[in-house]
């Protein structure tokens, strides 16, 4: 029991953007070890079949298993709505949480919700993911979906906060002031940097805005409770990626919002 | 001789965005029979390693080659910048074109060009691709570059005239208009799409704008009529993709102009 305590957390996403989680993760349990691998190889998932998809998260998880994870988080929202039962099987007793039901959790247990806004990448809207997961909970909750592919490059680009950015959230969002909804889960790993911005282009000032990487931090820290599992003595991040991309550094560090020393990359597959 | 003028034209690129090459061609060569390969399972090249996009290019090439090609064009200008002699090398007799060398040879060719202006992804600005390009002409040009990472993800979107699409060319582009720049490039397989709305942006309406994908297309045909290799007879377009992506037949015929029908998946590597 105490050689599982020690044992670091999985963490994986389709590219950078997990990094988000990471950083929600490092904040809410900073005395973990935690392994992050990065599929910059071959991001992004979101366009990607549903079959290649899910032979590349099961390699991912296999690279993890090995290391001896003692949990697994996917990050990655394409993989939590289309590989996430390969996952748990593969990963057999190490318990596996996804930032699909993580953000669902979080916002069905809102006081009197009936109506909740989802946006995320074309991939993740498409595949009714958040939908499915939010009926699993309560069937009599209206939920609204937006896709908002421009958001992601923006991200990368490091436009966070103007003219273009707050343009494109308008369009993308204004239709959810007359909407009703109560809660708006941001459904992609790289939307926590919109977090300060959103609510200044949403007339609605109540609306909750319910960051994923943010919730599946705490479900992780809530579970390991549970098991028992809680590391005091780590704190180590650890990086591994499937390929070393232009701006990976600045990139890499605007998402976890720390330095980064000691990427590895790693051949998969 | 005969069997090489029928053979058909090669082109491919890391995704669809080559299909705005594949339109040029087919509307400056309607009698040709060309096949696309669209390696939309890897896209996109920019943010891999230069040693990754040379090995995924040379699968394509012989892919093409296989299929008994009479010309290759390098639809991709990550590909062009990074693996062109290479693929030069692999295709022994069959003449390969590039966009970029298409292009610069289109800007430099212009009247009076002593200041050129590129416009291209960041991995293109970052290869110095078109500089160096442009320099093996005429060193004494002055190359002034942009990188405009929003800019695919806008074509893809179908925003490519609205405000989001103005404000983010304002961003990228304002600065030429002090510069004193004769032409600009359009140094990435999307920008064909912004070739209307940019003149507008632009407050010196005398800077000539230089599409890349007419330029090979215009090469390839001087190309294959010095060669006698110029087909009368054909007019097939065929696609190959390694994945099938979301959304993939509406973008691509947005990209290619036109209705496409027949497209198969193949895998490669």
């Amino acid at each position: 029991m105490q050689d599982l305590k020690n044992a670091p957390i999985g963490i994986f996403d389709s590219g950078i953007g997990g990094l988000t989680v990471a950083k929600a993760v490092i904040d809410a349990l900073p005395n973990e070890d935690i392994i992050y691998f990065g599929d910059t190889a071959r991001v992004p998932y979101g366009i990607k079949s549903e079959e290649t998809v899910r032979s590349y998260a099961l390699e991912i998880t296999h690279f993890l298993l090995k290391r001896g994870v003692k949990m697994i988080l996917i990050a990655c929202n394409t993989v939590s709505a289309s590989a996430k039962e390969e996952i748990i099987q593969a990963a057999g007793d190490i318990p596996v949480l996804d930032v699909i039901t993580a953000g669902t959790k979080n916002a069905v247990s809102l006081p009197k919700h009936n109506h909740v806004g989802v946006i995320g990448t074309l991939a993740t809207v498409n595949s009714q993911a958040y939908s499915k997961s939010i009926h699993a909970y309560d069937p009599t909750i209206t939920v609204t979906q937006q896709a908002c592919p421009i958001l992601v490059p923006l991200a990368e680009e490091g436009w966070i906060d103007n003219d273009v950015a707050l343009q494109t959230l308008h369009h993308y969002l204004d239709h959810f002031d007359e909407s009703g909804i109560q809660s708006l889960i941001l459904g992609c790993t790289h939307y926590p940097l919109f977090k300060d911005i959103i609510p200044k282009v949403l007339k609605d000032g109540n609306i909750e805005i319910i960051d994923s990487a943010e919730s599946i931090a705490e479900s992780a820290k809530t579970k390991l409770s549970e098991l028992g599992l809680l590391n005091e003595s780590g704190g180590e991040f650890r990086c591994y990626v499937s390929d070393r991309p232009q701006r990976f550094h600045e990139l890499a560090e605007r998402f976890l919002g720390r330095s980064l020393n000691g990427v590895e990359v790693v051949s998969l597959g």
